[in-house]
Parts: structure tokens; C-alpha cells; sequence
């Protein structure tokens, strides 16, 4: 999704008259639970009801699709950036969780570790035993920009995208924000059936944070691949949850992370 | 700051034995205000206390660098990764405003306009009158990569900095979160009796977003420029400060999306 503006171009010591260009759109989105707002988050509107499924998902507030009754639009917001996702009656909120910051406060002192070990009380480790062709993986990244249809006009996005091992793109989503573009795809599987996406590969177009780790581990994916560089503490979750983490992966070369034994070379 | 870490490089085809390689370090930071927890940041450790300053500086809650009396590590975290700034007993703090998403939540329907005149009612707009030469423009991007020391080695850093009109580098910092690099510069400014930013450029590596077009806001800068693409809010955001907004800094060329009289040709 993009919009117009007014721009003036200079280039090689030249000033352009003002000329039209196309901008990545970015707009508030607020997310209410039974009513109540949980948290507000800058996106790029569309697949807004994936983008709040991935959210609550990866927040660890609902684990199975039948928590999520319906997803609607609030009534009385004209501009359709406040959605109200209600919850199944089975479900009790445990609203100390609808934050976003719940897994790096851990009680037992702040740091890298503790953070990944308040994750890890939440969601298991990874324990499935697919693997993928380098091959396979080298392919990824052209397919995800194949389909980037704003990336192109704009320079704006960040895309994620979700592969079954043979490479088949199953879904694909572009976001202003890297960790809206994941809980999109995510939100997108657990909203259509694919949840859990234990037998599959979460890419993304830019670089591996913590963060990201974590909503790929909530929806149980072994495999996660970066265009860009990974952070220590994405490297240090991958090797405690037992994820293989793949970064760099472009121009025919890639560096494995952790967990190796995933990847196969034939 | 970095960490080493074992990797296997695939290359052409080819798999390497496990070897050495730098990533860029992510850690949480809590920060607290007269020992209330305010908010936890990932964050790549070092200059932790510019970027407490320079988050309560950009969230609203001090406007003068005398509001801060102390800044200082919370004994019982032996990490180092939780922050204790105390208050001046001459502010009185407004506890609602101890959210990050305070400006994004308007009482009068939540959309990109209304986010933006609540910034406004908080932060007065741009009336800067300096400018500044597209010469000194194209070269700051060289400036601010010969400091991106760890950014060749791991890939995974944003970076900000601060120029004034002459080109002059007055601060730089890098960070795995492109927001908590620009709390940083601002930081430094306003601990170290550069505030307000009133006759300065803020240049940041990547994207611009609404946060930073936020954050430059509260420290007053009227020149903001971005290695990559602004988003659609990012630009409505100056247009009505009254920022100057530069896009794709990059290979002798530049986009000016807002207030384009900042930029003088001689």
C-alpha cells in the first residue's frame, strides 16, 4: 500500500521541478482485546485481522485458532485502525501478558539470558527434524521480490514470507515495520489452518533480532532465514530453542547460525 | 560493541568448516525514573545513559537538561542492563505520559492526522530559519560510515548522527534499533549542553518514520535526512512541523519531501 507526495529531486547538482513519487504508507493500528486496547503499533494498513492473530500469537496470549471468536472493526472509528479481536469464552485472559515487552522483563534479572529462558517457559524448544536443500534456500530471496510489488516503488518495506522445504511460497507480506510483516504471515497460517508451521521456513528481508526469534518460535518454525545480518541475542535464542538460523542469505552465499544439521548440501 | 560467534559460510556451492564471525550485540535495557520501571528497550550496549535521556526527552516527560538530577546503574543488576534516572524535585512527572505509544493513541480517533496534531500539542513546530548547501548534504553519509566501526564487521547497526550546516560531525552512534541510536545523539545533545538542535542536521542510515520524525521534533531539529525511504506519515509529520525531510541520501542524489527552502544549490 502507497501514497503519493510532492517531491523535489536533485541529482548531480541538479534541482528537479517538483514531481510526483510514491511513499510506503505508514498509519497507526490499534488493537483492543474483548474491548480493551493492548497496544498500538505503526503498520502499513492491510491484513490487519493477521497482522492482530500473528500479534496475540507471538505474545503468547491464544495458542490455538478456536481462541479467536471473531475480528472485527471497531464500530466507531471511520479510518479502520482500531480492531477488536474477541476471544473465545474456553479462554481466561491473562492480561500481566498483553504487553509487549512481557519476555524481556523476567524476574530473575534483567539480561540477554533471562529474557530467553522467560520465553522458553512459555513456548517449548523446537524439536522437528525437516531439513531443506541449500539449494533450495539460495532460491528464497528472488521469489519474496518477485512479489514485492511496493518494495519496488517505494525502497519502504520490509517483507516476510513463509516456505514449505520444497520452496513453495505459501504467503507473503510487505510492512513498514519487519515485526508487522512477521506477525502478518504468522497470523496468516494460524488464521488459515497452517498453524503450527513446524515443518516450515519463515524468511525475512532484512536483518534477525531477538524479537523476530521469538514469534517464529511461537509458531513452532524450525527454520528462519535473514537477507541480512542476525543480532547476538537472535544467535543465542536459535541455539537454545534449537532453531536453525540462517543470515546473509544472497549472491549465492549464506552463514549458518546454529543448527546446522538442517541444512543439507545434496 | 560485538560478540564473536561459530558460524558455517556456504559459498558457491561450497560448505566451510565452523568459523569465527562478529555480531552485533542486542541486550535489554530497563530504564527506570525515581525507581519506577518506564519502559525495556533491546538495545546494543554503551552510552546507556544518552539513550535514557535522550527516550524522556523524545517521550515528552523533560524539556530542560536540568529536569534530569542523576543517572545511574541499578545496583542490584549486576549486567548493567537496568538504568535508574532520577528526576529534579522541580518536575512534577506526568505518569501517563511514561508510555512509548502516548503520541500514537489520540482521544480524537486514532489515525495518522490525529497522531500527528497530538505531537504538536506537546511539541511546538519548527521556525528555524538556517539552511544548508546539497554540497555539505552529499557528504554526510561518508562521514557518519568512517565512525560505523562495528557496522563494516557485522552488518547488523543502524547509526545516527548530528552535523551542523558546515558538515561538521558533532556525534555519531550505532545500535541494533535504528529508534535507540537516535535517542542516543539526541541524548548526548541534551546531556551535554547542545540542546535544542535548532540550527543542526540529524542524519540516520536508514528509514524515516514517524518515531523519528517524533523524536526530532522534541529535540527541535529542522533538518532531518535519511540514507533510505521516508514513510507516508513520516512525511505528512514534517510537512507540518515544518521539518525539512531528505530521502535516499545516497550516490550524489537526494529526494526533499518537505520544506525544500532549507536546501540551498550555490
Amino acid at each position: 500500500m502507497q501514497r503519493e507526495t510532492k517531491i523535489i529531486r536533485w541529482q548531480f547538482g541538479k534541482r528537479s521541478a517538483p514531481e510526483s513519487d510514491a511513499l510506503a504508507c505508514e498509519e497507526p493500528l490499534e488493537i483492543r482485546v474483548d474491548n480493551q486496547p493492548v497496544t498500538v503499533t505503526m503498520r502499513t494498513p492491510g491484513h490487519d485481522n493477521e497482522l492482530a492473530a500473528g500479534f496475540l500469537l507471538s505474545e503468547g496470549l491464544i495458542t490455538r485458532p478456536e481462541h479467536i471468536a471473531k475480528i472485527e472493526p471497531y464500530p466507531r472509528n471511520k479510518d479502520k485502525n482500531v480492531l477488536n479481536v474477541f476471544l473465545s469464552t474456553e479462554i481466561e485472559i491473562d492480561f500481566k501478558r498483553l504487553t509487549r515487552h512481557v519476555f524481556m522483563s523476567s524476574s530473575c534479572g534483567l539480561c540477554g539470558k533471562a529474557t530467553i529462558e522467560a520465553v522458553h517457559q512459555h513456548f517449548p524448544k523446537i524439536t522437528s527434524r525437516i531439513s531443506v536443500t541449500a539449494k533450495v534456500l539460495q532460491d528464497l530471496p528472488s521469489k519474496i521480490r518477485e512479489r514485492q510489488s511496493t518494495f519496488d516503488k517505494t525502497g519502504g518495506l520490509h517483507a516476510a514470507a513463509i516456505f514449505d522445504t520444497s520452496g513453495k511460497l505459501i504467503v507473503s507480506r510487505e510492512d513498514i515495520g519487519r515485526h508487522n510483516a512477521v506477525d502478518k504471515v504468522l497470523g496468516h497460517a494460524f488464521l488459515n489452518g497452517l498453524y503450527p508451521l513446524n515443518k516450515h521456513i519463515l524468511l525475512v528481508s532484512g536483518r534477525a533480532s531477538f524479537e523476530i526469534m521469538q514469534k517464529a518460535l511461537a509458531a513452532r518454525t524450525p527454520i528462519i532465514a535473514a537477507v541480512s545480518a542476525p543480532s547476538s541475542l537472535a544467535v543465542e535464542f536459535a541455539i537454545e530453542s534449537r532453531q536453525t538460523l540462517i543470515g546473509f542469505l544472497r549472491d549465492h552465499r549464506m552463514n549458518i547460525y546454529s543448527h546446522p544439521n538442517r541444512v543439507r548440501t545434496d
